[in-house]
């Protein structure tokens, strides 16, 4: 049985058709005061529960809702919950940074743990080492995949430079030049420039951009910031062009601002989180995870091999 | 050490000042996607925390800060933390209505033991055994003594009945009557009227408020719905006058509007929740429970008694 | 397979009937020195177990020996373990009453998971908080909708008022009154009368109740001190009669003088707990639950829906 | 502080004198249909409490008596908690014996550890690995050299042998063997003698037993009926006198009838067990461990050694 | 789907062949500092698992690699994990012989629990009570029951005493003696002999053994100090001969010299440990408990009773 | 108090000079089965226990020696139990790389919790999320800051950059950049060269480092192969030199030779791991980790603040 949130209900909608099952009814609505209930209207006892919610703003009632539908779902006896989150909330904050900071993506693991939760599926980590977070099986989809090989398909014939935009996701960089074809890499090093020191900042390019299309990638864009200021390094630095490529459009204010302003050519995201028209603008593509979602459910259900689906990588 | 969530500061000052302590600084905001971020700004190591948050609207996000903070302490090695809520959070789903409901009450309990809390303190519980979902000391604290104190005081005199609103505070209107000397009570049975088979619902008053000053009892008012139809029942029971009084005030739209137009003469609530200027109206009553959280933490640190301060009730 | 404890064999074994299986057979002796020994007769590896206890006197023998029962079964590789206590024991210490108490309900319940219950399966908790001290499913059944509808055919013409005996079932007055088709309701307020000084306690009946036929509700019946008591002063402001109805006939001495010596035209149990035949007397009526727990107990087997034995509401 | 369960006060207030200080006054009562309620009279906040009870019959209420203490003690935020058990109640049951059984000594540590027990503090349990059953420290106190002394001092000159009543204490008997200054062994084989098909049972003497005053050694005795056997087939064998020395003395009926009626010159038990005088009979000697017991709670409270009141062996 | 570490794949193919199914192909290899990986080359998703390691020197190595199966297992979504243990390592470690040490058969147990086992199937514990320190299902199979049947049938003529090699295994030579038919007993007393001052440890032989057959029974044969000083007593005592049957043949240097060069007329062991090559002698039999796992694995994924295999003992 | 495993004595001795105390005496030997037994020779009742342990080879002794000696001080009742373990044993299984593998990282983590580990104390994790892989406070230390120091001070006029062996590192290499005085970075690109087909692997150096003294830093060195062949190919790129900067100097076969004959100019480690003489060689630099260790636990031991050690960055 296939259960959605109210974040993104189009995108379980999808899953749900792929799937050829509809998604079960239910009674969710907010309180005044912000307190969120759900019921749901058939009978789940036994049954082997898929609870997909997209974690888009507001999170943290998103977040809530899953851990409260999970509660539900466990008192109601179903036989197996498995948590479907296409981005994993707080997934950036997976360490400590600095000193007396919380571990939020751990926490999140051990609330929907607590909550009920017996599997986690999920796409594209922000760092593969959340799925040791989780006590239980997680099963990581890729839909670096998907993104790859769609620029494969776009940009056949391109002298390709894979970039990272900064120096954590160069092993991501790596991973892509090896799906696209052995291609080289580069990065940005965000430095103080010790030429200039008067300058606060500097983006440096690391590895040769001249005259290549750099497919600039990462697994999330938020306002889009960072990003855009890499498409103006590379060109400056005498790139032939820049395609963005990110697995979660978080595209929180301004990202839509920026990216329909910037020099890049394209910039391809999935639906893993809900892009309403407001956010889109010409150069954006949106490819759909959803076909993979329901192919990994199935397996799932069916007790059958999630990593086969990645050549032995999930 | 105290610790403060940023929903209503001015509570955990006050506290604070009872206490003569600050609150520990810490750095919290808001990402653009709605992530919460926190860190503190002093050791922590081997503290006795204690974490003041204020759950009002947007409510999921407070319940989220606060798990955050108490993971931050727990990572940070505090040696104990204690979690402080005035105003428990979704304490109305204390159990299954109907079945295939979540019993979030028990979730947010557990919520907290799984993120770090040792200790539980609260105001006033929707009912009292949300303090048995808890697995640890939880000290339950009644600002219903406040209250009945200030209307003992203001309403001297007046021959008082005490009412509930509905047929499951009857026991607390009882607590109430005994309070005020020993005096009468009364409750609203909302049923359909077998004598009037067309009207949907009747507001039955159950007991003697003719001639009465009433005192209308609860433990919250959100939307003020219930409140202020039962006052109207009572006056045109023959009720002398209403006077409502309870804890949390949480005053959801058109709690106010509602409110200050009915023929309640005067409307008592705590500071459990902030009330804002624009939620305030001429016959609305603020008391403080600020005294009595700084006492009871006072108690808690030095390993005193707060059962005490409660006549052996808490 | 169908497992009972030694308290109430014949409940057990009229479940068994309904359900058409035999319960499984096992030796169970209590050793000289008070401990209990239980060794089950035939294979449970990979079973769906429900193990009946009836929580009646000596009530800790009863809840160590399902213990004890559900240890064995954990050990011996039952797939999942159902644990059905039609009387939920220690259900009235759901909460601190005042400081320094302890919640044994929810001890109750943990001690059950500890030992490696699944799910809970009981009937008419003395509070429907009790359900959230499990961390698990719980199955509510609801025994007061038979007692309704034997009171509603007995007493079909009778103008009937339904009456709480204290402050705290006000609530379940209310259920009452609705499953009987919108009936008024009335409550006792024990507490000292301010008019008459001297008196300890009075029992003010609070609603009116004059002529009617009262139908005096409650979860269950220990001393009957409180619902004689309650029949005495309805009787006194002129009821013209009184029925009591309540779940669970614990009828501990003396009980059976008490209630056979009142003025009740009739006393309604059911056989939750056993009702031996020197604890019978004319006017009491039992009613066999166990038609309802077989259902129960086939649906969780079956993967079927509780709730809907309920109209929605278990 | 020191608490002390209702089954054994003279015991506990023997302790309390050998400490100098006071039981904490507590309200413990049993209400009608048996259940337990139990309040503490003072506050017990970050308290170290010491939580006495002797498991005596009937010993599944002062089990859940104590659990009931443990869990108010946690609710009312004790620091820490010791339960004090000088006999381990179903110690006995440390094993399957045969398949589908239960182990309920394990099941009786888990409880305890859920209740919120944070050591556990017994005396002569029936096996040592009983200790490895509580996740935690366990203070193992051995009555066994109290035994051993009066042994010692009082049959002084005597030619003793150790025995041990059937194949499961010889090891037992060896440490005994040992503390009286390197005494021989024997044991009592139950067997079908071979040589006597027609005879069920036999008690074969393995060892020599002839002209020694045989100290016939155990934990505990219980019904006393393989103690007088083995005494019978001690003196048949030519022993010139048994002594009978254990720890525990249940004495469950018939003991006191079959030892008062058997050769055995003395019998030893300590009050580990209450004994109370119509248990009691002349040849009946039995040693207090009240001062075994404060010396070691003294140790506890103080952080010093337990393991250094029993020459390392603790 | 059987899965079998690197310490002992003999056995674990003996198995399979018996149950006619094939071992899951892994890559398992060791790095150059030490750790330990494991990848499974199938789905393992849903699937009933049974991990068999045996505990054979370097014995940590093999723990960890089997903790290390059990997790890649857990994540990996097996339905079901059993951890086959014919040797459960630590055993001897099953209590506290002396203060501050620790009880690392319990450690053992817990460390598989955190990984994920479910439950654990072993052979012949050092002590039943070991049972207990697993939280769930413990099959525990009886080699001692292989080795009676073998020593029966290949010495049906012979007179017979059993010997336990020390004080502590008395109760296993009990019922070694029971399944050869009632044969009598006898064990080594090791003690300083009070008549010989000088002698620092004396081999008492209690029990008769002259001109019997003495079969020196023991769950393990580690370095063979112990049983082959047993069995210079036994024969200077004027036993007639000696056999050695002990289940678990760990034969740590010099055991195979001291055996081999005793005069023990034959010395039996199984292959729950690996024996190979070098470590074997000419009159050691090797019993294989193969088609006993087998049988055992079989039950359990059927659900069937592993309790019926021998008797109602397991 | 501290204790010490045996894998590497020096290193705990030297922090326990540091430290002004003396390791706690303790008795640990290895049976001949290779099972570890530890105890303690002093009582540590209520004591702030630091376990420090060097996991080197063989690494899984170590673990479960440090695991055994964690049970030990948990059952003896220690009062709070730190972990310290300088090079974190399994760190770079700290994800899935493909499906069905473990996470031994997480694995290790919840073992050393579960043997009752309060804090885990560790320096130069391989990926700072291993952090999150306890439940608990992990006081994350770095060695790093110690190496760039004497980096900074020995190569003080050197035009430098700091070089990542693999895409994964550059993260680790830019905080050095930083350290050093933003200095530019360069990392190796390990690919199939599309350029040449026939070429199994090409390392390519990505980023300037001709006429440069490259900084080639790590967290480990196992084996040498990967850091060699690095330094080969910046010296092809036209590096001036070489200087290797690695923390946890595993060194194992075939290390030291590798290292001794490459051309680097100096190659500095740590001795969070032991480097004994037939591992050390001419250019081998070894800085003492002991000082940070003891100013570290000397602060966890006071509630000091350890962040504060790092900047706040700990």
């Amino acid at each position: 049985m296939l259960f959605s949130g109210r974040a993104h209900r189009e995108l379980a909608e999808e899953v749900a058709q792929h799937l050829n099952v509809t998604i079960t009814p239910q009674t969710a609505h907010t309180f005044a005061n912000g307190e969120i209930f759900v019921r749901f209207e058939e009978s789940v006892r036994g049954t082997d529960a898929f609870v997909i919610q997209s974690h888009t703003t507001p999170i943290n009632e998103w977040v809530m809702e899953q851990l409260i539908m999970v509660d539900a779902l466990k008192r109601a006896s179903a036989k197996r919950i498995t948590v479907v989150m296409p981005f994993y909330p707080y997934g950036r904050q997976d360490k400590k940074h600095k000193g007396r900071e919380p571990i939020s993506a751990r926490l999140i693991a051990d609330l929907f743990k607590t909550a009920g939760a017996d599997r986690i599926m999920t796409v594209d980590l922000h760092t593969a080492q959340i799925q040791g977070f989780f006590d239980g099986p997680v099963d990581h989809l890729f839909a670096q995949s998907l993104l790859a090989q769609y620029v494969k398909k776009t940009y056949a014939d391109a002298d390709i430079t894979v970039v990272s935009p900064d120096s954590g996701r160069v092993r991501l960089a790596e991973k892509w030049a090896q799906q696209l074809g052995d291609r080289p890499i580069a990065f940005i090093h965000k430095t103080r420039d010790p030429d200039k020191p008067n300058q606060a900042v500097a983006n440096r390019v690391v590895g040769k951009v001249q005259g290549k299309l750099c497919v600039l990638i990462d697994d999330m864009i938020d306002t889009g910031g960072t990003i855009v200021k890499a498409t103006d390094a590379l060109l400056e630095e005498g790139a032939a062009d820049v395609v963005i490529a990110t697995t979660h459009g978080i595209l929180s204010d301004p990202a839509t601002e920026r990216l329909s302003g910037c020099k890049a050519r394209e910039v391809i995201v999935t639906n893993s989180l809900p892009i309403p028209e407001e956010k889109r603008f010409d150069r954006l593509t949106v490819l759909s995870i959803a076909p993979m979602l329901a192919e990994a459910i199935q397996q799932v259900f069916e007790d059958g091999s999630v990593t086969s689906l990645f050549d032995g990588n999930a």
